[in-house]
């Protein structure tokens, strides 16, 4: 399987977050995906190949157009109000506000542009993220030329992020731009299933109403757990994109075991689908010893789990997502990987 | 004048806050109401009254009864997840996620009951916001005993706070609940001029559908300034409240003489009204020092407002609102009040 990867997704490097009521070390740190790299070459999963330069297209195809351009302009702007440090939003528009202004101040922007403030946004943030979907793109260039799976090393990750919107340490939505891009470049019927610890709540907006995207997730109950707004059982698609979404809430504590069930039952509907290929979203935040997270998984766990998904028996692109047990996140990564290919 | 204050109000009592992308020291501190009652007293505005305990009824009518359980039991389940330093939400339910959500999780709570993280909540919040809740509820009582003017020396301040969130500094909207409950003890219609720096979102959205609480708010305007997402010109109300909402947005950089156009348009809107009693949002930050905020008032223009607010003719209530130029504070809040007075 081949892996892609670029350098400049490790340029975002960010400090701090907000988390608890306090600014924490940032937990989506660059030596993420350099620990994941360094496993893939060490156990040899495959050749390593940069991403092709693509254009804006792809991305203007899942995100709006002048949310891009926030994220591409913003560090100027920032540095123009005379500001330094790395910027958390800290004003949003929920009811009754209107999300319909262009405001001039970068405070606002910023507001207008989010959903959390733990998702800072630094220097070379814009950079890194769209390098990291240039990479969720060649890699699904590789399922559109035959091969019949992928492994797309994205980093930051991507499935927070919304139409409009960032947050939950993503920008750009690398999941969702890889699978419009095979729908675009000719597959009918794409499923994304994500088993990344959180609810995938961008890549489900995206493709509510939507039938030739179906959207599947495992996550921990955002009753208890972020993104907390989005991802609950009865949230299943409207309008043409009905019965096309399905999540699977469970609970805190939940393991292999008791993980199982769910997993099967989004099988059977890819089996049902029966998708032209597969993009999985792929975090490593089920692992027992996540320093954010509360599931149980065991590193041996992620090898069963990429040995279930071989057997649904689609082309499958790889998209990394969340996992911050730096280092374990190579022997988990690799751990599915390898038990994809067999 | 009488002026109602209660020391409860001291103790909310913020550390810090998110601004700029960072922890900053908290501007609205209790000091600012010591200062405006240590000036009260020493220039004579007259008797300083407590204010009576009112039930939890006034607040129910205003804001939802869930809103304000969320602020009276936050701080016991705040401890109860291990949590002890100043809350700030970091996560919230803009577009495409859902406002529906009873979470369980502190975070998603926080989130789900707030506009920004600009402001803490800590042990003693909502006892303090009561305290202000009632502070401006007795001197609406002394309204309706018919005296033609009260000072409710406020302070968390409300006007940002809306029906099911806090924000701005806010977390009951005092001039709000002191018009709705003129409302219901005999008045007919109520106006509104909230006359801080600040557009009043909270208030604005309350009360946007009725004609018989007009709302008038002269402020910097929103594309560069707090609260970003409301106060344009262009909203003036909606189903039997159309007509009865105006906004005057005024540039960074307004001072006394390019503010009294909109003053002057304002009091025409309260000639054509004709309510039974003005409340007034009575912030001071549109000083020239305020440390916040970009207008240019000078103190002295502080007293032409009260002269001026006096010849709109009607019982008047003032509750005081924003303001962060702690050592000016006293000046040019009882500027206003002997204003009015004459
Ligand atoms: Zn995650
Ligand atoms: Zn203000």
């Amino acid at each position: 399987m081949k892996t892609v990867f670029s350098d400049t997704q490790l340029a975002h490097a960010p400090k701090q977050e907000i988390s608890d009521g306090e600014l924490k070390p940032a937990v989506e740190v660059p030596s993420r995906a350099e620990m994941v790299l360094e496993t893939v070459k060490s156990r040899k999963v495959g050749e390593i190949v940069s991403p092709d330069d693509f254009p804006i297209r792809p991305l203007h195809r899942v995100h709006a157009p002048d949310y891009v351009g926030f994220l591409e302009d913003f560090w100027d702007k920032w540095l123009a109000a005379g500001r330094s440090n790395e910027a958390f939003p800290f004003v949003w528009p929920i009811r009754s506000l209107r999300q319909d202004i262009d405001v001039n101040h970068i405070d606002g922007l910023l507001g207008r542009y989010s959903m959390d403030a733990g998702t800072p946004l630094g220097e070379n943030t814009f950079k890194a993220a769209r390098a990291s979907a240039d990479t969720a793109l060649t890699a699904a260039k590789f399922l559109l030329d035959g091969e019949q799976s992928a492994f797309a090393l994205c980093r930051p990750p991507g499935h927070h992020a919304g139409f409009d919107f960032f947050g939950g340490y993503c920008f750009l939505n690398n999941a969702a731009i890889a699978a419009q891009y095979l729908r675009d470049y000719g597959l009918h019927r794409i499923a994304i299933l994500d088993v990344d610890y959180h609810h995938g709540n961008g890549t489900q907006a995206l493709f509510y109403d939507r039938p030739d995207i179906l959207f599947l997730s495992i996550h921990a109950d955002p009753k208890d757990e972020y993104p907390y707004f989005l991802g609950y059982a009865d949230e299943t698609g409207e309008h043409a994109g009905t019965g096309f979404t399905r999540n699977w809430p469970l609970p805190l504590g939940t393991d292999w075991d008791s993980y199982t069930p769910a997993l099967e039952e989004a099988c059977r509907w890819l089996l049902v689908y029966k998708p032209d290929a597969m993009v999985v979203s792929l975090g490593m935040d089920c692992y027992e010893n996540d320093p954010i997270s509360g599931f149980r998984f065991k590193s041996e766990d992620f090898s069963r789990l990429g040995e279930r998904l071989k057997k649904v028996g689609v082309p499958t692109l790889f998209v990394m997502e969340g996992g911050y047990a730096v280092d374990a996140l190579g022997t988990n990564c690799v751990n599915v990987l390898e038990g994809f290919a067999g």
